[in-house]
């Protein structure tokens, strides 16, 4: 494989290049004409799509529903709620014209769509009986960036994923922030085998117009934090504004609860920087849209034949048992050119099938995510390559894991805070709640508080800046 | 039920107005603060959603991949196909702010996405190697619309998808736009149970930028017809413009081939219009978010405790076979309250259960689209309900089928033509080809030429307005 075709850079030495090069040669995404925004081709789609139907399915085992808000609110609703609007203003998109006529009320692309899905809850939601409304909505949302945009990681739409949900009491609203936080845990651990930290934001970094914000995050290998999803206890804090009350049993009126969340395929993005390596992209079996690719080794007209013919029985056993399997018999190629190509494209398992091998009753297996090889009996394939792929799945997570543990650091003094941060690392310290300490270390450091984890060791020290009372830990680190 | 929450309108008497109460009364829909902008509420959103997920999975087996592209295309970009873009341009939404910036090149909101994929396409392929290149995208299409917005028919942004092939030569481009439209058909027949009439549109109403639009149309019960999706062969109208080319197996630089094709929740309008009557919404069961409603019937405590019990015994046994059934155990409510409610949102079955029916060992399963009720024993409750799904779903089209036949009337004077039109019926006559006559027909009669038919009996008479030699069978009818 020619050197323009594989990976230039160094994910070490120049991992922001190398990040780009892999989502652009891999072939998930591309920059369309317009600054900001990225295309997914069907590698990149079809990852989206796993991710899709792996979180779909768990929300409606939780009696979620699935609805469309069209793209389009009117400045006028997005104002309602103060803060919310202020927060988003600066990178909202305006249609002002349609077709040779101007527009009067400016019309918004959704930045998000609380503004317009609890105008429309309040006329739905009447009493109790109408309680709890828990709606999801599969659509893009849009956010002009100006600096820094990034494949995935930042771009002006970006696909997610967004839920608004209205319960009659605080607990039961609270509880739904908690059950979500956990279906995205559960849904990144286990289909794209990246561990996450979860916990609160501060204050500072929370939601506009929510009460509280958790989130999921995660350490990616340049040292930076990524943020891979939130869930927002909003309180009556949009209910209000918007009007969102119910008749509870005692017919009285009363505001209802509420809580909103969102995962977007930025989870793509922390996917490729987790797992890739210099030859590309490793992807998990269970989001790669090929799990096995086939390649038959031949120098003869003869053995081609034999070859194809034996590779296409491995198939079809693979593709029977629920594998995703493909058959690389492009003849224009050599072995070592598809090696390479689908390394780059992070396939979890080839298969290469000689005379050799035939000979002897056994294909070679090779594993993207270690770059190991074994023989495997013909006898057994599909049983192999099934278990094979499930250990795939559960090894990446574990070595993950393990990084993440070895690169979250306690620290009690600032001076080491600046060194680990240095190398590298996300601090965990005791940090005094206040905001002014929090912003002093984003100026003297460059890193911001991520979470105040839900299971951090409690230690009873002082704040890493001010030296007062900790009252609780936190994780910091720089960001993208 | 009071008038008030059930359907008010006459389906023969005011069309229109009942089409809208059943969209808004049984909850598929609701209008958003824009003007000609809706909002999908669970039980619509679940319609789309079966749709999306029988059409995606045939056309993956026949080789598309889905993808994404952004929702904001540059003018100038729009603007490389001329008679595309004057075709979209009075009914684009134009982005012309982002903050409190201007944009330079004003952004259109996506009305179609042939422009920018096919700005794409002649990145990503180079050479015979890269065809056929079939990807479709699950988006939405934005459109203003000013006037005569309806639910589902007509709105300023809708749910679509739309596919774009390019192939290396005109045969194979033509056989996609057939292979879609028999996909189409087999998609809106098989599972919405609406029969359609496949053909060409007339020049006059070929998509923008086409070499020949093929359409398919249906025939509502008001006497007007749906196009219900249209499949596009492109030829090299836009591969040129947009360099789509590639070097084909002698090295040769050539430019491709290519086709469009589209439907979008237009497909649900069609649906309600086809299968309502007087009280609401009739769906078929393959579409149903919920196929089986059990309506447990008591008058005591003990009744109740007995009746809820042997329901969800019911309950459990269909869910076990796949049967999407819900139990209404609401206690606040009348069985006949009940029945309307359900009746309302069209729900294809219903079983009753109450104590006189539990004694004789069997319940009550009343059938949505006749009204028919029949006793069915309890111990054969799971395989006769299956049966009676697949049932109801053929007699639905079967009766669509007879009625739309009964509908589509043969005539060879101009004057039949008028009086047919009149009592609602879809008219079969020849043309001589002309846009002259079709233009004058429409004019006088507002009848448009809706579709030259692939199974047109080809009969040599003289065009029904000119009366020179008739070249081609049409159907004419009023449309949306």
């Amino acid at each position: 494989m020619n050197k323009e075709v594989g990976i230039t850079a160094s994910k070490n030495d120049d991992f922001s290049e190398w990040y780009t090069q892999v989502v652009i040669k891999a072939e998930l995404a591309d920059y369309a004409p317009v600054k900001g925004l990225i295309v997914l081709r069907p590698d990149g789609y079809s990852i989206w799509e796993s991710i899709k139907e792996s979180l779909d399915k768990k929300l409606k085992e939780t009696g979620h529903r699935n609805g469309f808000l069209p793209v389009l609110i009117p400045e006028s609703l997005l104002g309602k709620e103060k803060k919310h609007f202020e927060g988003f203003n600066p990178e909202v998109f305006w249609v002002t014209q349609s077709g040779d006529s101007e527009i009067g009320d400016r019309l918004a692309l959704r930045p998000t769509s609380e503004t317009l899905a609890y105008s429309l809850y309040s006329k739905w939601i009447k009493s109790w009986r109408d309680l709890p409304l828990k709606i999801n909505f599969w659509n893009s949302a849009l956010r002009a960036e100006i600096t820094g945009t990034k494949p995935f990681l930042r771009t002006s739409e970006f696909l997610w994923q967004e839920g608004h949900t209205v319960h009659a009491t605080q607990d039961e609203a609270e509880n739904e922030v908690m059950e979500i936080l956990n279906i995205y845990k559960k849904t990144i651990e286990e289909e794209l085998a990246i561990p996450v930290i979860t916990g609160k934001k501060s204050e500072k970094d929370k939601f506009v117009g929510a009460v509280y914000t958790t989130t999921l995050e995660s350490l990616m290998p340049d040292g930076k934090a990524l943020q891979m999803g939130t869930s927002h206890f909003l309180g009556q804090n949009f209910s209000k504004p918007f009007d969102v009350k119910y008749l509870d049993v005692n017919n009285v009126e009363t505001y209802a609860w509420q809580a909103s969340w969102g995962v977007s395929w930025r989870l793509i993005g922390g996917m490729i920087m987790v797992h890739g390596d210099s030859k590309g992209l490793v992807l998990p079996p269970k989001v790669s849209p090929i799990q096995v690719v086939i390649i038959p080794i031949y120098y003869s007209k003869e053995d081609r034949e034999t070859m194809i013919l034996e590779a296409n029985k491995i198939k079809d056993s693979l593709a029977s048992n629920n594998v995703r399997v493909e058959l690389d018999d492009r003849d224009n190629l050599t072995p070592g050119f598809k090696f390479n190509d689908w390394e780059l494209k992070g396939i979890p398992i080839r298969i290469e099938i000689g005379p050799k091998d035939i000979a002897k009753n056994q294909v070679v297996m090779a594993r993207r995510y270690n770059q190991t090889k074994d023989d495997i009996s013909l006898d057994k394939v599909s049983e192999t390559i099934n278990l094979e792929l499930e250990n795939i799945q559960q090894q990446m997570f574990v070595n993950a894991k393990k990084i993440l543990d070895e690169r979250v650091v306690r620290v009690s003094e600032y001076q080491q805070f600046k060194e680990e941060l240095k190398n590298g690392k996300m601090i965990d310290c005791s940090w005094c709640g206040n905001q002014t300490c929090e912003d002093k270390i984003k100026e003297e450091t460059g890193a911001g508080l991520r979470v105040v984890p839900f299971d951090g060791t409690q230690k009873s020290e002082t704040c890493i800046y001010c030296k007062n009372s900790g009252t609780t830990n936190a994780l910091f680190a720089k960001g993208y």
